[in-house]
């Protein structure tokens, strides 16, 4: 009995997306590295800023005594400060350097949040397609994920969510622009989501909060806006990382925010503040605090993302693949030509093409294609994917 | 319903400690800071080496493309091979970099670790005086603290663990040099516990784990020699960070060492890596991960603590408080000259000392000072603690 039962459950079910990252660590060793064409994880090529690189180094040349101590669990205030001024400036809403919570990024944010909210058997309710690690995040806290299907276009199905919520719903977690299917959730379906979590928590007698996960947010084309939640249904609790504006995914910095009239603002802050210290996170990284201070209005620039994302969108759908477009974010959600999809994967993975099937997001019958890497690995994929689209008959 | 029932339970009984430190602030902020001797926190008042600095020059200066992005969950190979390469030459045992795990800080190899191990209701053995957040970490989840008693030498007691050891003891995990008690395990001791150990693994049919928590193991005084659990027992797995060591709290640096004959050493490591990226932490900070790497075998100066320690044990010792002398870490454990440890410190509170009830560790009738601090804090609190001492007639 070394591992235990429910870490055991979770290896087996574990990460489509990590195990193609790893498999393609192997066919990178055995065939080289420009040979294999991986598409399958979210990890951005992309270096940070200039005004990030220029932050470590006037912090790295004139350190601040002190700089690297604990500071309170929350976190620096001028920090927490410039996120919220942020914030505000963005939604309109009256964020405050004291609504806000530095963590080691959204994960964190996510663990920290669903420990504060969830009792033993309690459900949070997801959306497939859904991002698998959310499933993880809630059953470490003894959480029960429920899962809700999406409409044609990707939107969560509110009929479904009307029927299902209950005496047990804690809360709803949401992900736009949505990772895997790159959908971008608009005003109009937002207000209707929250006149529906305003009914429902009436009727039930209690708030069912609502969890955003935004690190995509800055990621959009097209000239699409971001529709913000929090000004649709004052119980949202943003979580939210720099792991993709700055392309600091290896940094671990983000933070929560708490709409500064969500019920029991108060003690879930109290608890925010407990779990990010007790689940051993602490605080965020002190010089990543410091360095993203000034980097609040800052993005990796969104231009290459569009132009990598129309370059495959069109060949592949010239190919005869199905999906709708994406408009933000860097994936895509393309329907597999046979319905078992990891078959298909493995198809595309004969040709060192490393991509992950639709089932790792709830959702079988798709498979998903992270654009976020060099021109010549997205080129060097179209001739495997033309090969597979030849076999199955869409071109 | 707002926090979960078992976060508002932590939070009731939450941290001594972090609540000292934050009356702390408000006595401070009504008193003025140069007035108030706050010996209640162990955040080390002295900056990183100098080794330390350059490094993050050498990286500010010399950014490594992609060296902010996501890596393996276990970290670097470079990181990894390096501090098994330097615990491999302290302890004689062959840790190579597969046996490590970078994490963010101690805490967070704790929590991996205790995932990783613990179903519904194992027990996990401390000892009292522990570090209180222990309690916590083996909540998150949902295994049972079970405390045992030290001798009055601070020593964990063998013939309560010989009793205590039943089939739902997972692990013990032990602190050496010790916060709060400032004891370091010598050899003599940890041999009988390694033997204990083998002996109660055998005949339940199972290993039982001993977590080895050793961010104090470079803070020892007097030329005491800091003894390796893992020498004696091999199943024994090392939790660590740079907190202490290289002065970094702020920035969550640590790691996982797992003796490389432990039983089911492949399953555990799996089993590591899952719980490191699904609890949130995903890996360690890339910067960080960079910057220790050559910094493995550097320390900050302890003539300063020890400087610190012995003009603290004198003048203490010499106003008739009870004590035995710290060998290591920068904390101090008397007996308080009450029964009621909370009322006493409430009186050096009075005088505007801030220390930290025995309560807080399991074991009142003592109180806790950290003395990592500066020298004005702790020639200022002089005068409270005599005082305190002749209302309660020690001198």
């Amino acid at each position: 009995m070394p591992a235990s039962d429910r870490v055991k459950r979770g290896m087996t079910e574990s990460s489509w997306i990590r195990r193609m990252f790893e498999e393609g660590i192997t066919l990178k060793q055995k065939f080289g590295a420009d040979k294999v064409f991986d598409l399958s994880l979210g990890n951005p090529i992309v270096e940070p800023p200039a005004e990030f690189t220029s932050e470590i180094r006037r912090l790295a040349e004139n350190p601040i005594p002190g700089m690297h101590r604990y500071m309170e669990n929350a976190g620096y205030p001028e920090t927490r400060a410039a996120v919220a001024s942020q914030l505000a400036g963005e939604t309109g809403i009256k964020y405050t350097g004291s609504d806000i919570i530095m963590t080691c990024g959204a994960a964190a944010a996510l663990n920290v949040t669903l420990k504060t909210l969830v009792n033993h058997g309690d459900e949070i309710i997801i959306f497939s397609p859904y991002f698998a690690e959310y499933f993880h995040y809630i059953s470490n806290h003894y959480g029960i994920p429920r899962v809700l299907p999406t409409d044609d276009r990707f939107l969560p199905r509110l009929d479904a969510l009307g029927e299902a919520i209950g005496p047990k719903t804690r809360a709803l977690l949401i992900n736009s622009p949505n990772n895997p299917s790159g959908v971008v959730y608009q005003d109009e379906f937002l207000d209707q989501l929250g006149t529906l979590l305003h009914e429902k928590s009436a009727r039930l007698g209690h708030p069912i909060y609502l969890l955003s996960d935004e690190p995509y947010k800055r990621l959009i084309y097209d000239g699409v806006k971001f529709a913000y939640p929090s000004r649709h249904y004052v119980n949202t609790i943003i979580v939210n990382s720099h792991s993709k504006d700055l392309a600091l995914p290896g940094e671990r910095i983000g933070y929560i925010a708490i709409h500064p009239d969500c019920s029991d603002r108060a003690e879930l802050l109290d608890g925010f503040v407990y779990c990010n210290r007790t689940l051993g996170f602490v605080n965020a990284p002190a010089i990543m605090q410091h360095a993203i201070r000034r980097l609040q209005a800052i993005t990796v620039s969104i231009a290459d993302y569009q132009r990598k994302r129309d370059f495959l969108y069109e060949n592949l759908t010239n190919m005869g693949y199905s999906m709708l477009k994406p408009q933000g974010a860097f994936y895509m959600f393309p329907k597999t030509p046979i319905p078992d999809d990891v078959a298909f994967i493995r198809e595309l993975q004969q040709e060192l093409v490393l991509t992950v099937p639709g089932q790792g997001f709830g959702t079988p019958g798709y498979f998903r294609i992270s654009y976020c890497t060099d021109d010549h690995v997205i080129e060097g994929s179209l001739s495997g994917f033309r090969k597979v689209a030849r076999k199955y008959g869409l071109c």
